[in-house]
């Protein structure tokens, strides 16, 4: 238990990851850094992540749903509902869960001082923490490092923030795009981390997205907690869940735009699909990630009761550790695929199912298809990018859900390595 | 997807494999028999069971809850409320699931010539399939290999048995009791297969016992739920859920014992607590039999807010692959237990969480124990035999699951091999 985080993440990077960092627009009213504050003992890695945001940004977010959250999980649930934040303060090395009170006076003092150096109030300080479990952080350490760094704080240093919140991730990741919203540009950026839920001492998928659109904080909110069932919610790499998890979204209001008080309102949809659109790539970025993955796999599951139950029957199949094994296999096992259907515990019809894989109908009707040919299944399967399409033959539900195949890379990553 | 089932059956056994084929006592009113009918490729290995019940047998049973079952699934679930049986015809090879109509005529075609040989009603025979998912069974080739099998049938013929159902099982499973009923002694005898949900074409768990109790069908149905509940349910290889999972408790009446007709009768608890040993019994060695399984993991949870909340916590923790992979890989780290409580959804209280290993108390009241030692929890780790306790501190709710750990070879099993 006393490796450092962000042990793995020199080493090389995942066969799936992108060739580059992308491009990513500055968002009017924010201002970030990533430095290294010694948590990780790799003297001069970056370990801290500091955001100052412009006054009257609004905040919205979702948090992990373990019962057992980390001490800065419950700071932020806490001051979620005021709406506002001026600052971001998130620590890799140690999550900072299960650490009894002393946890809780980490975070105080951290939220003192960052309130301190903006001169905001304690509730508009936001903070996260990711890495070992179970192990204290150094008291005053976080919070007394956040002077030093003031002159630090630029509109672009999106990568450096970006490999602050790394533990085992092999690439920082980040997604960026712009849009007109009635006629102002308005810019949507954010980075994430994670790659599996991984060791507890490593642990946790975090997102932070920044906006200069004028957004009262309750339509942000609700925008938010959609926006986030639709990417990472859909997602998964190995079905664990996080002490830890933690996805906000601030809004400047710096682009000058008429404020959207009401995600319900037509002129937000440009905005709402944007945000959906980044917050998908960063998702997919975490799935690309994983550990030991070596293939991408989309799931689309249509003809569902609900679009809540696709989700379930799509992320069924992406748990299944026999599914995954089967495409990391390169084999074209769709009856594994048939059982992870019938375990979701949402309505399915057996003889209205159909299952393709590349594109090529399996089964259709609950049979297989007259004339099926293995071959050009099995062709799509040695590809890096496999797709699944299930119609689950019971109503109009949809989703798509994004997971990673099952490799001796995990468990050698999981198994293999002793702390 | 053309590959046998059984395929691996002639591979090493587990490690974790009992010494030797346990003593498994006759049941009076039980003949039964394990022979070869050529479902399986490979020539002479047994594939199909039958078994003769006394008349009046009362039978109850629990079947998959998965959406997606088979027809012999079907066929149980609707005769099941009869409760009786003169037989039961099991069929390894092929799980007859995902096959449409031709499947359901399978089953008919099976139950008439049973119904036939034994002179009983269709609603007395019982059906079980398990292998290949979405291949047809030749049509009436079960059926018609039955009438010359009639004179093998054997009060002894166990081994035989349990070996006619295994798939990729490396060992065939078998667990007796006898007990004292009220100055009648009582047998309880049983089989089961299944090493994980295993590929879909080897796919399943399958328990048949039987007993000599004279026991009336809806005491028995209680007595076989609850004992389910704290055996089959209560283990976990890799989460996934077969089609085809069927458990049936015969009782043939033929010990002579005054017959228990409520399951809450007070006479009725040395039956009921035999029949959940042998049920356990047979549980753990699906467990022992776990793909790739190097270590058998106990896992007591305690203090949870009901029985059915402590399974809940449980199975989070014995399905959690970063669980499974830190026991492949010996490696203490309680923080993945406590990641996997929290993930559970039941009730738990983060600040009175104890978890202990090997006996070992680890954290206890939400903090790492002052002066804990991890060299003696590394020895445990070391041995095949693990355990975990953990309590919750939220109420007096008891549960015990067993679980494998995920290693190297689960992956080659599911993922190296191409069917």
């Amino acid at each position: 238990m006393s490796e450092t985080a962000a042990s793995s993440s020199a080493g090389a990077a995942s066969p799936l990851a992108p060739a580059a960092f992308p491009l990513v627009h500055p968002v009017p009213g924010v201002d970030l850094l990533g430095a290294a504050i010694g948590l990780k003992k790799q003297v001069g890695r970056r370990d801290l992540m500091l955001v100052r945001l412009a006054p009257d940004t609004a905040i919205a977010g979702t948090l992990t749903r373990s019962r057992c959250p980390s001490a800065p999980v419950d700071w932020c649930r806490r001051q979620l509902p005021g709406g506002c934040a001026r600052a971001i303060v998130v620590n890799s090395a140690n999550a900072n869960a299960f650490t009894g009170t002393a946890g809780d006076q980490v975070v105080d003092n951290t939220v003192d001082a960052a309130a301190a150096l903006f001169g905001c109030p304690r509730e508009e300080v936001f903070v996260a923490s990711t890495g070992v479990i179970g192990v204290p952080v150094p008291p005053r350490h976080i919070g007394d490092s956040l002077a030093a760094l003031l002159g630090r704080l630029r509109p672009d240093a999106w990568r450096d923030a970006a490999a602050a919140i790394m533990t085992t991730d092999t690439f920082p990741k980040a997604a960026s795009r712009q849009l007109d919203l009635g006629g102002t540009t308005v810019t949507i950026s954010g980075i994430a981390k994670g790659s599996g839920m991984i060791a507890p001492d490593m642990a946790t998928m975090l997102g932070f997205v920044f906006t200069d659109a004028a957004i009262a904080p309750p339509a942000l909110q609700a925008m938010v907690g959609r926006a986030t069932d639709r990417s990472f919610n859909c997602i998964t790499v190995d079905s664990d869940t996080s002490t830890s998890d933690t996805v906000l979204v601030a809004a400047t209001g710096a682009a000058g735009n008429t404020p959207i008080a009401d995600h319900r309102d037509k002129a937000a949809r440009p905005f709402i699909d944007a945000l959906e659109a980044v917050m998908a790539d960063l998702a997919q970025q975490v799935v690309r990630d994983g550990e030991g993955a070596q293939k991408f796999i989309t799931i689309d599951v249509s003809g569902a009761a609900s679009a809540r139950a696709a989700r379930r029957i799509g992320l069924a199949i992406a748990n299944s550790p026999l599914v995954k094994t089967a495409i990391a296999g390169e084999d074209a096992n769709w009856g594994r695929i048939v059982m992870a259907v019938g375990k979701a515990g949402e309505r399915a019809d057996r003889d209205r199912l159909s299952i393709a894989m590349g594109g090529v109908t399996i089964t259709r009707n609950g049979q297989l298809e007259p004339g099926y040919d293995e071959t050009p299944v099995a062709e799509h399967l040695r590809g890096q990018e496999i797709h699944i399409a299930v119609d689950v033959g019971v109503g109009k539900g949809r989703a798509t859900v994004w997971t990673c195949d099952l490799t001796h890379g995990y468990i050698s990553i999981n198994a293999d390595y002793r702390s």
